[in-house]
């Protein structure tokens, strides 16, 4: 490939300083304490340029823990349609995604997830604040409820993540996605919209 | 603490080669293609001193990938009783010993096994011939479905090791243990002895 010389995607250095003071940042003081002001004085750079490169604030989490796609926006894609179905497509989409090109960096991403106590921070933060904390309201989840329903539901998604893509267990990797939506949708769906007796007692 | 002097517990070192040799073997030929004398050939001892140090070549195995407890004697302890129960005992028993002393090691464990190809390549193997391969008769599973169900159900336990133990995500990570198995107990029935269409289509 011939590298285009006319205009550049910015200095690569300054892009990594910035996501290196936004990784510390965000382990630290968490998503909603980092700034972008903050970031960008840990990089020495002026917070203008934070934007330009990376637009929001989100944005630049999401490219901080190289996230190789937006789950927010993957949960929004799978919250329309019936509501019976929810799980179903949930499971469908996490599938249609993992097992598709970027489920490499996915698996990457859940490597260094679990490399160390710092990087497991990092991911915590991200899951809590970019994921439930957003797709309880988008699933119409109840608030009082929801978070423990999403968590029950992340679960058994990342353990499927962990099982079929990491450490690729068989028959489990190579089941057909077909197989997988049928016998992990009904979980997700009873784990978001079901009543869980011991799970939720009734007032 | 006074370190005994009269009987020592072997040579710390000829151990660490003898385990060392054992990971090597374990990730590169299997399980059942290592055998006791090439692992003892790598660590340049007798076999009987790999015997005398470790017992049978599976209590090796369990040491070599440094398993706090034997999964297979849990899930021992879990298939007596009525088998409409058998989920909900599997999960009591997993959380009983995830949330106890011997739950740190685990997520040790985990943290290793998805470090490196070559770790995870010896922790899908110590999954396939020590979990799978013997808990199949063991839950009275039919031979043909019983691996995949069993890795359905693994997909599960392992995401709730993931995001209970590992990344600590709230507030499953704080859900008292009867919720956890009020929750999950009836996933993994279903995975492990209910019809499931669309996995196992009729014949």
């Amino acid at each position: 490939m011939v590298r285009r010389t006319g205009r550049r995607p910015g200095n690569p250095d300054t892009r990594e300083a910035i996501l290196l003071a936004a990784r510390g940042a965000f382990a630290e003081k968490g998503y909603d304490g980092a700034s972008i002001r903050a970031i960008a004085t840990g990089a020495g750079v002026d917070p203008a340029l934070v934007h330009h490169y990376f637009g929001t604030k989100e944005k630049l989490f999401l490219a901080s823990v190289e996230a190789p796609f937006s789950p927010i926006d993957l949960i929004g894609e799978a919250a329309d349609g019936d509501r019976a179905e929810l799980g179903a497509r949930l499971v469908r989409v996490f599938v249609r995604v993992w097992d598709g090109p970027a489920g490499a960096a996915g698996v990457a991403l859940l490597r260094s997830a679990v490399g160390s106590e710092w990087t497991t921070k990092l991911f915590r933060e991200f899951i809590l604040t970019q994921i439930l904390r957003r797709a309880v309201p988008k699933l119409g989840l109840d608030a009082e409820e929801g978070r423990l329903r999403m968590t029950l539901a992340a679960s058994q998604l990342v353990g499927l993540a962990m099982a079929r893509y990491v450490i690729k267990v068989e028959p489990l990797a190579s089941a057909p996605p077909e197989a997988i939506v049928a016998a992990l949708g009904p979980t997700v769906q009873r784990y978001l919209t079901d009543e869980l007796p011991g799970v939720f007692p009734p007032e």
